[in-house]
């Protein structure tokens, strides 16, 4: 049989770099997204591309905490006391004037306290009685002064930030600009992420399948994956494995509205690894094309025309682990957050079951994380192959395997990366 | 002053119940949603309507887990050995043939093992040579049959369950979707949920702020904690203190489309409750209108139509805590999947700083929850306050404080509930 001609990517010169390492390859490449308008009903996981400020105190009056009265503590030196309520002051409408000596006023939670008032009495310490046309209260216990009234500016001064730039808007960042009236936060648009999957054995999902094929699940995997991060996925499909073709194409997409490029397979060492291939032959930068860890050692990333292409291994279990630990950092300080590498203190966890390979490089294997009473478990979820498809559902984690010679003991702590 | 002619709503009957009386008085009610079929693509944070079989086993055929030789054991009993390499199984095409004695195929990761050849031999461990158009690999180890090759169906067999219903569709579940060929699985559709805020205080978040007034920011909080449930926010915006009319739009809404409606504030024992003034006096089922905890002891709950209204507190840390607590329950139930109550075992985590405050309810404080080594602590959030909002945003937690007459000490175990 006559030998391959396209054989021998793995005599490129591949010098693995160390994953922080590539982290911050990438995102010395990262530039700011664009900002965009965006109506706050409509901003749910939207990051906020502007610190906001209070536009006034935060309470901007002087609020009652409590259904009760509102009274001068002066009045309540003797007891019991019977004031005469001067003023019922529903939530919404201000006061009809200070408080005078020797009255009380009627209010509800949230209602604005009258000036001359210096604490609000539960209703419930309270007994109201009417005579004719007046009406009192009467008390048998006094409060100190500022009893259940909130101060104006409590919770922020005038001008006082709220929220950084690069904040994520859930549900309590939502609250706040309501708060101060920001009906249209300043957000950085969701960066667009095209996706490219490498590979002849990819059939479409409405495919049949075929013998020696397989259905490009990648594609539909990562697409979630950056909708999770905040992205917009662009799902291209696949690429073939002839390297001019392929690199037409690919620099095509490169050049097109995407923020980001990712593709899936080809990067490793087989006849047919075209984005290997197209890396060691480009007019982009390659910043690195293998990395001290597994799975997803070959996983490569360039970058061309300012942008970045991310090439991520094909096997299932590799691809989603390397888009976590590669992608989610580039993704996020799009967005405006200062990304974490992998060298920074990360979350940590007992491991409930020996692991006992042994490897020059890092390993990043799927976990599940769990709790007993207050203290953090982790054990390996599913198979430890990075082919794995059924069992990936399993894990929450990936478990940080530090290079051993002798594995990790039960019992020993070992970081985790939530996924 | 006259007295206040709407005044009363406290003498109603209120006997609380306990928060997972509360939880399952709702649940028995959810009327499952209807069921939607979307495009994989948009399937995103959808739960699954029904179950997902394995259509074929995974692997469908014994697929190569490695870029090298696929060889017959019985070759390699006396080395070094030098084979033929007869045919190159890339990834996707099916092996020419079944592998002859004395013979290697070249075959690439995800290649299809053919017929013949029981080990995959890595390509590091192998030295292929070229004499004319005949092509060898040379060997110098021997390796276990079985080795680099999954097996037809080591995943999943033909039938096998691969996702319940109910299941959210996440990054292993779309992968998993995509595999099995299902482009357009069966998801409940995202369920409806109208919010109304009630309190003549409230301004839209444009209007500028006015004495005693303040902007209503609960109504995009709860819209944000609803897309978090996989919810559809309808908002509604506010309707007046004054029950009649609040009543008669209030049933509008219950009988439009929303799947759920929720109100916030007007529960309490104020003059002007609105939503308790309702409940005390309409033709649906009061499941219930206070519960033992705090805050948001006034929450209540009817049923009319067959309709489920919840009536949270207006307070922003109550209604946060009092969605979480009995909102997400009800849309998790809708969406097929069964609803955690409060009584079911939570997560645990020790207690940094002492609580002092006693009450004979259940409280639900704003926490902290954070990790040191593997162990999980928890201090309280921002100010006990209900009414502040600036705080909200620390909180990643409530942390449950029982009934107690000496509060909890730090150090002491308590249950967390994650936000």
């Amino acid at each position: 049989m006559q030998s391959g001609t396209k054989r021998g990517y793995q005599t490129q010169d591949r010098t693995a770099i160390a994953l922080p390492e590539a982290q911050r390859a990438l995102l010395r490449h990262v530039r700011p997204i664009d900002k965009a308008k965006v109506r706050l009903e409509q901003a749910f996981g939207y990051r906020l591309a502007a610190a906001a400020y209070a536009s006034e105190p935060i309470p901007h009056f002087r609020r009652s905490g409590m259904d009760g009265y509102a009274v001068r503590t002066e009045d309540l030196a003797e007891l019991p006391v019977t004031l005469e309520v001067t003023q019922r002051i529903a939530c919404g409408t201000p006061p009809a004037g200070a408080l005078g000596a020797g009255t009380a006023a009627r209010i509800m939670t949230g209602g604005m306290v009258p000036d001359g008032a210096d604490a609000v009495i539960m209703q419930e310490m309270a007994e109201e009685t009417a005579d004719g046309q007046r009406c009192y209260v009467r008390f048998t216990k006094a409060v100190p002064s500022g009893t259940n009234i909130t101060p104006v500016g409590l919770e922020a001064g005038r001008g006082e930030k709220l929220l950084d730039a690069g904040e994520r808007i859930g549900p309590a960042q939502a609250a706040l600009l309501a708060a101060i009236g920001c009906d249209e936060p300043s957000v950085y648009r969701k960066p667009i992420v095209a996706i490219i999957c490498t590979g002849d054995e990819l059939l479409a999902i409405h495919q049949r399948l075929q013998p020696g094929k397989i259905r490009n699940s990648n594609l539909y995997m990562l697409a979630s994956q950056i909708r999770e991060y905040g992205g917009e996925p662009q799902l291209i499909g696949s690429i073939p494995d002839e390297p001019q073709e392929a690199r037409r194409m690919l620099y095509g997409i490169m050049e097109g509205e995407a923020d980001l490029v990712l593709t899936t397979g080809g990067v490793s060492v087989g006849d047919f690894d075209v984005v290997a291939a197209i890396l060691a032959d480009w007019d982009g930068d390659t910043l690195f094309n293998k990395i001290t860890m597994r799975p997803g050692s070959p996983t490569s990333a360039g970058v061309r025309g300012g942008k970045l292409l991310i090439g991520l291994s094909g096997n299932p279990a590799a691809c989603l682990a390397g888009c976590e630990l590669l992608v989610r950092p580039v993704l996020r300080q799009m967005q405006g957050e200062r990304a974490i590498t992998a060298d920074e203190h990360g979350q940590q966890a007992i491991l409930a079951e020996g692991y006992g390979k042994v490897n020059a490089y890092t390993r990043y294997i799927r976990g599940i994380r769990y709790t007993d009473g207050a203290t953090v478990y982790v054990r390996q979820a599913g198979a430890d192959r990075s082919s794995a498809i059924v069992s990936l559902k399993e894990a929450n984690c990936l478990i940080v395997i530090p290079p051993t010679k002798t594995g990790v003991l039960a019992g020993e702590l070992v970081t985790i990366i939530p996924l």
